[in-house]
């Protein structure tokens, strides 16, 4: 099974209650790539960085099983950087610094060995790129999953729309699922949406879990209470990154085997907020996830 | 079975996105006692109001098994009233007006009958009025659960700390924990309130469910996603009527019983919303309750 991701590789300068962190690894596609390897292989990447992206991180990456063929390395330039401030809740933050650099010329370019890719992941960005990469597939991948925010929503809802007729699943957090649909129950809200395209839409409420609609059925996957969440940055990449990786690796789009998919999204966004950046998505293991999955399926026990 | 409760009996204005509604019959002990009388009998109240409360209420609350001999009557009295609007999101309200009327003066004395009994929910009302129903009792219940809110922290907590030296399980919203503990994190909250006494917290989130902590442990029910909620008032006190009724229905004061109960607790406050007021509280049976319970299994099942 092949999985592809498009979204940003990048440098995120982040302030959180728990601490700072400067020109950490970040960017939806690092976190998509680097959990969804933990359940399927090949997990190729179309991106662009600049000249000063760190090797090491490349390097880990092609370790972990991620096809870098499609990440373009423009000489001289610079990595797309994000700077933000969270509050003290971590639900809400707030943009210090948006540096576009070599994103602002990014032109995808599939390799020809991406384009028969079973499983697609749009990680989060202009939506008109994430056409482009749709576009260019030989193939209609098995499933297609979208990621978006509400920035998308203000400057370029006629290009989000348009993409979004085209693919099954949608992530999106439940402000956006709001601002979207018009509506505020979520119930309703998740009816506007799949009349819009996407047949699943997956709710992400942070440390209130997340929400699953499908064609009027709903799973409710919580999120585990931690003691400490460090940085919330990724999360949302790392969950779709889990989600789409686990699909990929089962093989299996089924409703049922979507909530399975939903938890270890769950759980792999779990780990992502313990540290800064990617740091606790390295070296995990095939048992420390399944732990973790265990957890999850304890916590609603009744 | 017996199972105890303290709180106001009162009159509500109720705004709501959904419309507003004027002199709902509303009130803790309303909402608890009428929750719980699906679960037990007796439900004994402990509560005042004036001579302007409808007679219809208390006789369909004495049809539905609730004895009220400890409610006092007063002559020439009015019944407490509150008028709040709540905000869009419906997790947040204004109060508008509140009298206090016949709860200025209110001495709460327990009636022979009641000193013995099981169980014991002591509704959100000034702590001391909490503590003096407690100290009336002759035999320490099997369970005492209270529920309070951030008014009693501002104005009361030295009562507020006293009174939860004495009770097992604490029932508050997640902002609530977060005052009472000075921790944001709920792991670390939950900590720090069984400290206070509480062996056993219940976090209340609304629409993104309940928690339950005790010892390390800890069991999250998810709210039901409703397509639409025409009034949050009441809903903590009903979950609290449900967990508690629950519980003296079945004499089980296990943890893993107490899921059970926060789960049928869920259930009855997710019908309470439904409707302005107790209305939809009226008329339920087994069965729904049952069926309700049921696609609470349903939602988190993987």
């Amino acid at each position: 099974m092949s999985l592809l991701t498009v979204g940003t590789v990048a440098f995120d300068d982040i302030e959180t209650p728990s601490g700072r962190a400067e020109k950490v690894v970040g960017g939806a596609c690092t976190y998509i790539s680097l959990a969804a390897s933990y359940f399927v292989k090949p997990v190729r990447v179309v991106s662009v960085v600049g000249d000063d992206f760190p090797h090491e991180t490349l390097e880990y990456l092609r370790h972990r099983g991620v096809d870098l063929e499609g990440l373009q390395i423009k000489e001289g330039e610079k990595s797309f950087f994000w700077a933000g401030r969270y509050h003290k809740s971590l639900n809400t933050r707030d943009t210090l610094d948006t540096q576009l650099n070599v994103l602002a010329t990014f032109d995808p370019v599939l390799p020809e060995s991406y384009k028969q890719s079973e499983y697609l992941m749009l990680g989060n960005l202009t939506p008109m790129v994430q056409m482009q990469v749709l576009e260019q597939l030989t193939h209609r991948p098995k499933l297609v999953a979208l990621d978006t925010m509400n920035f998308w929503m203000d400057i370029a809802m006629d290009d989000l729309r348009k993409v979004l007729e085209k693919i099954d699943v949608l992530t999106i957090n439940d402000e956006e699922a709001r601002q979207l649909s018009g509506e505020h129950s979520l119930v309703h809200a998740a009816r506007a949406i799949h009349k819009m395209g996407p047949k699943y839409l997956i709710i992400k409420k942070g440390e209130h879990g997340a929400l699953l609609f499908h064609r009027g059925q709903i799973f409710y996957a919580p999120a585990l209470p931690l003691a400490e969440v460090t940085d919330p940055t990724g999360a949302g990449d790392t969950f779709a990154g889990g989600f789409m990786g686990y699909i990929a690796k089962t093989g299996d789009i089924s409703f049922e085997n979507m909530k399975r998919a939903v938890v270890f999204g769950s759980a792999m966004a779990s780990f992502c907020v313990e540290k800064f950046g990617i740091e606790r998505l390295k070296g995990l293991t095939p048992a420390m996830i399944e732990n973790r999955v265990e957890e999850f399926a304890e916590l609603v026990k009744f």
